[in-house]
């Protein structure tokens, strides 16, 4: 057979075969989001679905990824569209920034959590050992990662925490990490382009036992009884921006690799 | 060439032409969920993050689809992932109901939204005069549309209508629709499959000028002060979710079609 021939038949044989992966049969419904990684649909979870009930916090208390969306969570968080998301929040966050007009007495605040908000651990999930999360946690081996101070930012909530102090806000960064890392996590902000903050509030023994959402619901309430206002609120989790004085607006950053209540 | 040559060069020129389009020159990265709606990258606004940052309710306030996620959102709300993404919700409410024996006192309810979460509006929003909300809302065609009373279900929301009711709680339907049209929802509900409710809470004259946030709030105040206990509140606006006694657990419905403060 000639060329335009095999052309024509490798050509069917290939629109086939993607047709049967994804069970479509209209040209309409090709044009769809893709279900699951590769476009396979992966039978029991779908992980795309699985994903926004996680970020819309209709999924709570879930303790590993499903192992049938390793991979896909793999993918998205190594991928283009993780970073494409956390812009989204950055670009969201800062528009709403421009509306408020920070007050003289620089009171005005944003809250950041660290972990998978303002520093990323994706070196360490992204190992075999750790599978994105479809693995259960390790206490141990996790703090070993966070005693070696090598996170990097996460480049849109870097920008997006130079962007809020350009424009006259102070930043408070507040995260569960143990009090204990206070002097390598200074050093892996400052590493990583945080070179300021008004407070840096890591959790101590005091607060041992207090789940995410009592501790910095807490926290921030001392904030405000210091008489700072929270104008905003950004973290990955929702424990970061539920409970009370959560801030005048709160941004979700994704993560479908763990859940802290 | 022979075949197996001219398949190499092809499969080559295949891949080359792929890479390209997704502006991706590893092949894990290939994996990755694509952008847009026929994997092509929309310029400005990426429609995937633009419809999470909705989800998750980074972006409030807005009024319009993007013109150029006009496209995409069609075939969101068209297409196969919609209806997953929807009943993902479905489980995990019921995953969540299962958790919850009702009281024998039949004061447990599950509040749920009207629009876009326990009824349709899709064959509205697919009208061209619509373009599923990149064209600006008309309230008088919305309402003629409404009148109508032909909106199908949503058919995973009715089925967590049914299996909560049948796990022993009670149902409440809670609407910003104005209440001269509770006839025809009435018969639009029992239409579709909804054939019974404690309370169906339509917006009477005497709620005008409230925000939905603060119209729905006082409404599920008023449950709770009857003795009622708000166990799940299902809707697709996070003004149906935020508030005053928002229930025990909330759960987000899909919607990147338009946006109720």
């Amino acid at each position: 057979m000639g060329p335009q021939i095999f052309l024509f038949v490798l050509a069917t044989l290939f629109l086939s075969s993607h047709a049967q992966n994804n069970a479509v049969a209209n040209p309409i419904l090709q044009l769809r989001p893709l279900s699951g990684a590769g476009g396979h649909h992966i039978k029991g979870v779908n992980c795309q679905s699985w994903r926004l009930a996680v970020e819309t916090n209709n999924l709570q208390g879930w303790t590993l990824v499903p192992q049938s969306c390793e991979s896909y969570v793999g993918h998205y968080m190594l991928g283009h569209q993780y970073r494409l998301d956390c812009e989204a929040v950055a670009d969201a966050a800062i528009e709403y920034a421009k509306t408020v007009k920070p007050a003289a007495d620089g009171k005005d605040v944003w809250v950041f959590d660290i972990d998978e908000t303002t520093l990323s651990n994706l070196p360490y999930y992204a190992r075999s050992d750790v599978e994105f999360g479809a693995i259960a946690y390790n206490d141990t081996k996790f703090n070993e990662w966070v005693a070696e101070g090598k996170a990097p930012p996460v480049p849109a909530i870097l920008n997006l925490y130079l962007e809020v102090q350009s424009l006259g806000f102070k930043t408070v960064f507040l995260s569960g990490t143990a009090a204990k890392f206070t002097g390598v996590r200074i050093a892996n902000l400052h590493e990583s382009g945080y070179h300021e903050w008004e407070k840096l509030i890591l959790k101590g023994d005091d607060q041992h036992g207090k789940t995410a959402v009592q501790y910095k619901s807490d926290k921030r309430t001392d904030l405000v009884k210091q008489g700072y206002r929270i104008v905003g609120n950004v973290g990955d989790q929702w424990s970061d921006l539920i409970g009370t004085n959560v801030g005048s607006r709160t941004f979700k950053v994704p993560d479908p690799m763990y859940y802290i209540a």
